[in-house]
């Protein structure tokens, strides 16, 4: 069976990590090795590249710094963890991903999406995810859940416009890549999120049914 | 008179610093305002990247990383520093610049040139150096030099071959790039450079004459 590459996307509080482990927990019951790793991060250097990004220390990157501070991070990912796993035949689960940099940095701060496209090619090749799960919720709600959680990172206190551009960026690949991308409704109770997450699952991994 | 931006390249232990001294007594002894920087740095995040460049810190940055972090680092330069330095018609000063990429990132470390050219239209634009001094020396006889100054860090401790490599490279930039590129013999008498660096700057840009 050829190792899958899973991206899980959307706004802020939208409950990324509890619908990963429901991800971990499908993998889990067949007997799926499986790595779980999150961007930026998943290495040493990418990990310091997410504080660079994130802590509000000594101003504000320029946007483009930004973004290709996210394509360093992501290189250094692909290169030591996920396409590594893949070889392995371990399956990848990562919480956020390139569509994060669709519509963050091209939905969110407007960045041309030919400068994304163009460092997706250069830091990917042909690699793309296998299965992207976006979870989707009005991003105001989202950002509530958040602020009950505690302090707001760089991205985080972004205003509520921007987060409405990354969820409409978000909604917009899905429609451009259905066959790729399953969108769920993240407002439902906990229990209806978890079955709709594992149908819709089982319906693009025919491996996962 | 326009606001001219000077770059000044070379492999290790060239004599950057003493030159960058040179050029800017020229500016000084004319009366023309500048700005002395370098790369990668000059802005408190393009710094922090610098030290995530150059500290052998958790491994070794992925090399594809490596480049994109130098195209931040100076996307964050360019635009906090650089450019409005040069709109407020102060000269710029920049110890190493794209041309390093090519030679490090490209000669050095054989990544594709056209990555390079694709990362330096993205992130300058239009812009590229008035003039750049390229101080050449035998790789042996600099690194030698810097091993007498004290630890050599990461780039330093590449293989002889790697910074022959570099050297080529810059060579190779100097003769398709003629105009732009001043090559100065760094194995001469330290007056014997400083005369021929004040005379091939004046004789490639007449406001120094």
């Amino acid at each position: 069976m050829k190792a899958r590459f899973i991206t899980v996307e959307g706004v802020e509080g939208v409950g990324k990590s509890t619908n990963i482990a429901v991800l971990e927990e499908m993998l889990r019951d067949r007997g799926i090795d499986h790595i779980r790793t999150r961007e930026p991060g998943g290495t040493g250097l990418a990990e310091s590249i997410r504080s660079l990004l994130l802590d509000d220390h000594g101003g504000r990157p320029a946007e483009l710094s930004e973004l290709l501070l996210i394509f360093a991070a992501r290189a250094d990912h692909l290169e030591k963890v996920i396409k590594p796993a893949l070889e392995q035949g371990k399956w990848v689960i990562c919480d956020r991903f390139t569509d994060a940099t669709f519509a963050y940095q091209g939905g969110g701060r407007g960045l041309p999406r030919e400068f994304i496209a163009s460092l997706e090619s250069m830091v990917q090749g042909e690699l793309r995810p296998d299965l992207t799960v976006i979870l989707d919720l009005n991003p105001e709600i989202g950002l509530e859940r958040v602020r009950r959680r505690g302090e707001l990172d760089r991205i985080e206190q972004e205003t509520i416009d921007f987060h409405v551009r990354v969820r409409d960026c978000y909604l917009d690949i899905a429609r451009r890549e259905a066959g790729r991308c399953a969108v769920i409704d993240a407002s439902a109770e906990p229990d209806a999120v978890r079955q709709a997450l594992q149908a819709a699952v089982a319906d693009k991994l025919p491996e996962l049914r």
